[in-house]
């Protein structure tokens, strides 16, 4: 029989609302790369009998189940002793996890309280799994067919322990590896990039390729399963390449994470120093450059211009420019990008003004028209945007798309410096 | 037999993990609100037999089942046509629904389909919703002692379809009507409020009290349950006064939304401009307030200094402050403060300088060490703070911690204004 796996999450405060559930999106995704079906995913509170019977129905309908959350050191915690008892098996002592327990309380200068050691009592004969995040260990119990593997219910617990003991483990039980890789697309959509790789993506079996939509980007993961790392590797090679070379101009990284993070690398590898002036964006270009650890070493200055006075009286923009032709123009873009560069020394200066909304807007320039700029001894450009999607957060989603948009202009103009 | 419901969610692509399940936390959060209690959440994909076998497990433990996606044009959605079998009832087309689609789509510029119609087709007998963000209308059968709910799967379309259509349909169901209110405090822990509280908290019934943690803030909620709003009014009041009288100084305002939104209305009420120079944080004081549509009329300059040079060269800090005491420090953040006053004009500058990490940290400034001042005629302060919890996400924690302690103190330079 193929394996397929149930999602079997315990917590009370999942069903109250009090938390989103995102430990069922992890290992649903962590079970779609190494290749095992997932047709159900059930929530149940603290409740020992709730549990019981969701076990049962889960047990008849799939031969692995995975549960989140009940390993703590609460009286309501009770995941080990009722997935115990339906396989007919004591708990015990295990000594390591109490080990482990005692030293990670040690560590967080908490108090041991009895309780707590209540967590190192597992299933007679089950695989243990240490948790290097938190105080419960987790366990997999095999038996008749079936397979219980049991994680803790914080995200910080669970994704860690998922990722470096379960997937090894379902990977070693397939006999198969996975290895995936991320390229990151700017400036098409996830419709269009499905629909000119469909037909490629449906005859592909291994490796595959999916991609992902992320707001006004998208990733396509290439994923290979194959015995070792390095076939794997072999196998994605030339479907990488291919990609490379028919999105030469789309792409802008593989496992690079996002935009901000590929501006920041390869501003440091070019030796260039970003400086911006922001209108409409307030700030969100900076604020995502600064994201990135070690930004500083390419990024120094950042002004937001809100208004026309400052335009003026900090970046420079000239009076007649704003009479003319308005803060939200092309004129304006180039004048606050020369402004930017001047006033910081920088390499490259970026500038965004536009219209947010969700006031504001007029026929001429409605919201969501928005101009980027970019200003350099090697580069000078200004984008025209229509960024308005009628969304419901729209305000966000176009000062979104607009700093992605920047972000993707100062990238091209690091790449065009010889 | 008292209400229990279930949410059962039909979806594919949540068992792949390409998306987090977040209506099932939105409808949990509002079934709790109105009083029923929910012991199930089921996902299963787009598979007419799953479907049916999960709605007959659903049915046999809760009597309301409340679905969500399946009911779009395409031919795998099956969720009106498998609930609709379940109860014996034939599909048949709803004229207006048939309207609201043709005028949806014309609306969006989309063509139409044959099966875009599809949608329209309804249980016989059913209540119907219509949906104002999309095509799909829900539907509610109850039959039997049975309540089936069904919703559209787009949470910019469940959301609102369950807010003003599900919950006035449960009120009415419970002949009582809910209302409650947000009470924001910042500058106090969950964990601390909900242990000077635990016990008045477990002793109200009506209204209830419940915190929510928001990274580095806590909202409040009471809830109050009675025959008509005016009625639930009266229920609160006394709680909400009594709760602003014990903490006046850590509350920023009630159903405010957030601490941006706070600043920019009180800032606009008392006609006093904000400026922003921002060293750790980058920018993400200034994105925060224009985040808040209106923002422009209290808020025009932000400066972003990343650098000492464009501390000194952009907001006027002296050489030997950042030479004598470094740029992490009291008198830095001070003169930062200052600096951007007088290059905007505003009546505040508010300034961050501190060390974000991961790098950067030394013994004597570590990692999450944060100055964060404010300047004006009338209020002059300086706030050292230290935000390093050992947190997964360092970085990302201490800039919105540094970013939330900044507009808190704005808020309160704000307040202190005569």
């Amino acid at each position: 029989m193929k394996d397929s796996a149930e999602i079997l999450c315990i917590g009370t405060e999942i069903l109250l609302g009090n938390i989103v559930n995102t430990n069922s999106q992890v290992i649903s995704k962590g079970l779609a790369d190494v290749g095992i079906d997932m047709y159900h995913h059930t929530v149940v509170g603290d409740n020992p009998q709730r549990l019981k019977e969701a076990l049962e129905i889960a047990f008849s309908r799939n031969n692995i189940v995975i549960t989140t959350g009940g390993l703590g050191p609460t009286y309501d915690d009770l995941t080990k002793e009722t997935i115990a008892k339906y396989f007919g098996l004591e708990l015990e002592m295990y000594e390591p996890a109490k080990e482990w327990i005692i030293s990670y309380i040690q560590k967080m200068h908490r108090v041991l309280t009895e309780n707590s050691l209540k967590q190192a009592m597992m299933p007679k004969g089950c695989y243990i799994m240490e948790n290097r995040n938190g105080t419960a260990p987790g366990a997999i119990i095999e038996k008749e067919g079936k397979t219980a593997i049991m994680l803790p219910g914080p995200p910080k617990e669970m994704g860690p322990m998922f990722q470096d003991q379960v997937i090894p483990y379902l990977e070693k039980r397939s006999g198969r590896v996975l290895r995936s890789h991320c390229i990151h697309f700017f400036g098409i959509g996830e419709s269009q990039l499905e629909h000119q790789l469909h037909e490629q993506m449906e005859q592909m079996t291994n490796p595959t390729l999916a991609p992902y939509a992320k707001e006004g980007e998208v990733m396509l993961r290439v994923t290979a399963s194959a015995a070792t790392p390095e076939e794997a590797e072999t196998l994605m090679e030339p479907v990488i390449q291919q990609l490379y070379q028919r999105y030469s101009d789309l792409i802008y990284g593989m496992d690079v994470g996002d935009l901000q993070t590929a501006v920041v690398k390869m501003a440091q590898q070019k030796g260039v120093r970003v400086a911006t002036a922001e209108s409409c964006t307030g700030g969100y270009v900076a604020k995502r450059i600064t994201d990135v650890p070690g930004s500083s070493a390419m990024f120094d200055c950042g002004v937001v211009s809100y208004s026309n006075q400052i335009k003026e009286r900090v970046l420079g923009v000239r009076h007649e420019t704003l009479e003319s032709f308005g803060a939200v123009s092309t004129q304006t873009a180039q004048e606050m990008a020369q402004g930017v560069r001047r006033v910081s020394g920088a390499d490259i200066g970026i500038s965004i003004t536009g219209v947010a909304g969700p006031d504001g807007g007029t026929p001429e320039k409605p919201v969501g028209l928005v101009y980027v700029g970019v200003d350099s001894d090697w580069h000078r450009e200004v984008l025209e945007l229509h960024l308005a999607r009628n969304f419901q957060n729209e305000r966000e989603n176009i000062r979104y798309l607009a700093s992605s948009n920047a972000l993707s202009l100062a990238l091209k103009t690091i790449l065009l410096k010889k």
